[in-house]
């Protein structure tokens, strides 16, 4: 078994293959999977051997590199090229509707093929090195939300977080555990809380892997719980992650997350958001233009190939929520810990 | 496999043994087991071969009367009979602390021995006619439960319940879904949303299983997912069981429901506890004073067998938490339903 450090790449270009980290399979193993051809990585997107908003932004700019290299074994003319590019790049974006990063990192690439004077070998090569840029400027945009973050963590805090938003969420370091891991930088004292989170249980089987190789305390709790240990008075802070951030600050996350957000505001504890400024999506208003992906039944009736429920029961599965703004604290960026209310002004600047 | 009906007996005393349905078991098979023992009482009450608030009681009831059987054969004395059979009584109450209808029913017992002018053989069986007594009685408490409850559920409603307050929780009928089998049987247009429950999964496992055989509409959802459902208007009121009442209408029941009931008000749906009398403990102030049962860490990290999280992961898993008084409606009795404020005085009068 490979040895997991949190320095480690959870998705990397290599000699003309995505290798990523295959997260369907952690804790059970800690293995890696290259990813050959576009058809592949749409496969690898939807069934989440790779996910994590950030990290499937990554996989889409691999992707259109992928595609790209296949296309350019067709000699084709140089506009046939792009055409058929962008039509596979659409379909790439639809492998995962609701995490924005994924369109985000397509759409760079496509801006990059249209706005290029280069050959076909040349828009190859471009593609190839503009998705490892994004791969170091990923980790380093996690590393100055984390830095960010800290600053809003207490003291000996414990922070209960939602799914998985770590370094195997992202390239590397994580966005909410990104502030984990810089607020234990500082602080050793610090504990984490991990919800479950069912139905694919990324918090219990990721999140607690992720925290318990780099030595940070980690107690794993049911979705149920958060209130019981929150009125307890044993939860300082909530930190998540997103997958789409309305201009509004209205917040697309993991399945669970809404629920969590009200049971703070009750408790009257600080709820932040923690992603990069590439998760906001300015086009949508409000979070009520969030798609939301319904996934598959059986991620409900069953657990590790075993059904928990009786035959004959009906399933809805959205694999999202919307948390609305007035139970968001901050959204914990790279360019700073914003206000809902501030997004729209702050980052339409960032991106002028 | 023995086919499951609504009219069935979760636990009855056939033939100097408690037959009981094994809940570890369902939904993969459905089976019975007859306990022959006061300590294979004691056993089936810890690991929740029996569970459920009212069976409990009856299981207790139950015990007492098997340990007097056993003490029967040991010729001693009457007052040492008396002794120890209240000895082997309060080591019954202690299988489970939160549920105080396992000590109600173990009282009742003791206090028909205390009372009694009977000799040993005559003891026994009172015991013995008293559990049978308590049994029938349960049966015709849920259905003035369920009576009274579906007064309160409009037409074509969907009823969110947590954990299973079923037939399998109580003899027969079931407390929260003896509402909804009394609504349904004025109403077909009625169904359920059912949540998973985890640890145990009694919502996946237990709750569909009796509403598919009984052929009442019902969705399982994650517990994370109520407050997605809510917000969408989905979810027209909440009824869950009860393990303890206190005097001012705080209520514990399985660990998850004051994340419902939060997220139920925040929303504005009516929560409704669905209790009998017995479990009301008028001793008890406040919720605060209600023990919390910490249960196994392995029900957290293990799902039939398997692990789901890392190794060296911290667990705490309170099986029960408390719901606080302002999140309730209102408390559905067999007396009719009650405000919480209302107990004091009308359960003090029914009790007088």
């Amino acid at each position: 078994m490979t040895e997991f450090k949190s320095n480690i790449r959870t998705i990397e270009w290599i000699d003309n293959v995505s290798r990523m980290v295959d997260q369907t399979v952690i804790p059970y193993e800690f293995k890696y999977v290259d990813i050959e051809t576009g058809q592949q990585m749409y496969d690898a997107i939807q069934t989440m051997i790779v996910r994590g908003a950030p990290a499937i932004g990554i996989a889409g700019a691999h992707g259109v590199a992928l595609y790209a290299l296949e296309l350019e074994k067709e000699n084709l003319s140089n506009p046939d090229f792009i055409e058929k590019l962008i039509e596979k790049s659409n379909y790439l974006i639809s492998s995962r509707p609701t995490a924005v990063n994924l369109r985000w990192a397509v759409e760079k690439q496509i801006e990059l093929v249209k706005n290029t004077q280069s050959d076909i070998k040349g828009i190859v090569q471009e593609l190839i090195e503009n998705g490892i840029k994004l791969e170091n400027e990923d980790i380093e945009i996690n590393k100055k939300i984390g830095d960010f973050g800290a600053q809003i963590v207490p003291k000996g805090a414990t922070i209960l977080t939602h799914c998985n938003a770590g370094a195997l969420a992202t390239v590397g370091y994580g966005t909410a555990l990104g502030v984990v891991r810089s607020a234990y930088a500082k602080d050793n004292t610090i504990q984490v809380f991990a919800d479950e989170t069912r139905p694919r249980q990324q918090g219990a089987r990721i999140t607690t892997f992720e925290l318990v190789m780099d030595k940070i305390p980690v107690t794993l709790i049911t979705d149920g719980m958060c209130s019981y240990f929150m009125k307890k008075g044993m939860i300082d802070l909530v930190v998540v992650g997103a997958d789409r951030i309305a201009a509004n600050g209205d917040t697309a996350n993991k399945i669970g997350t809404y629920t969590v957000a009200i049971a703070a505001k009750y408790h009257n504890i600080p709820f932040y958001v923690a992603a990069p400024i590439s998760t906001i999506d300015l086009r949508i208003k409000t979070g009520e233009q969030i798609p939301i992906e319904e996934r598959s039944h059986e991620e409900v009736t069953n657990i590790n190939g075993k059904r928990i429920c009786a035959e004959g029961v009906n399933i809805i599965n959205p694999g999202f929520d919307v948390t609305p703004n007035d139970l968001i604290t901050g959204i914990i960026t790279e360019i700073g810990i914003l206000k809902p209310e501030e997004i729209l002004s702050k980052v339409s600047k960032q991106n002028s």
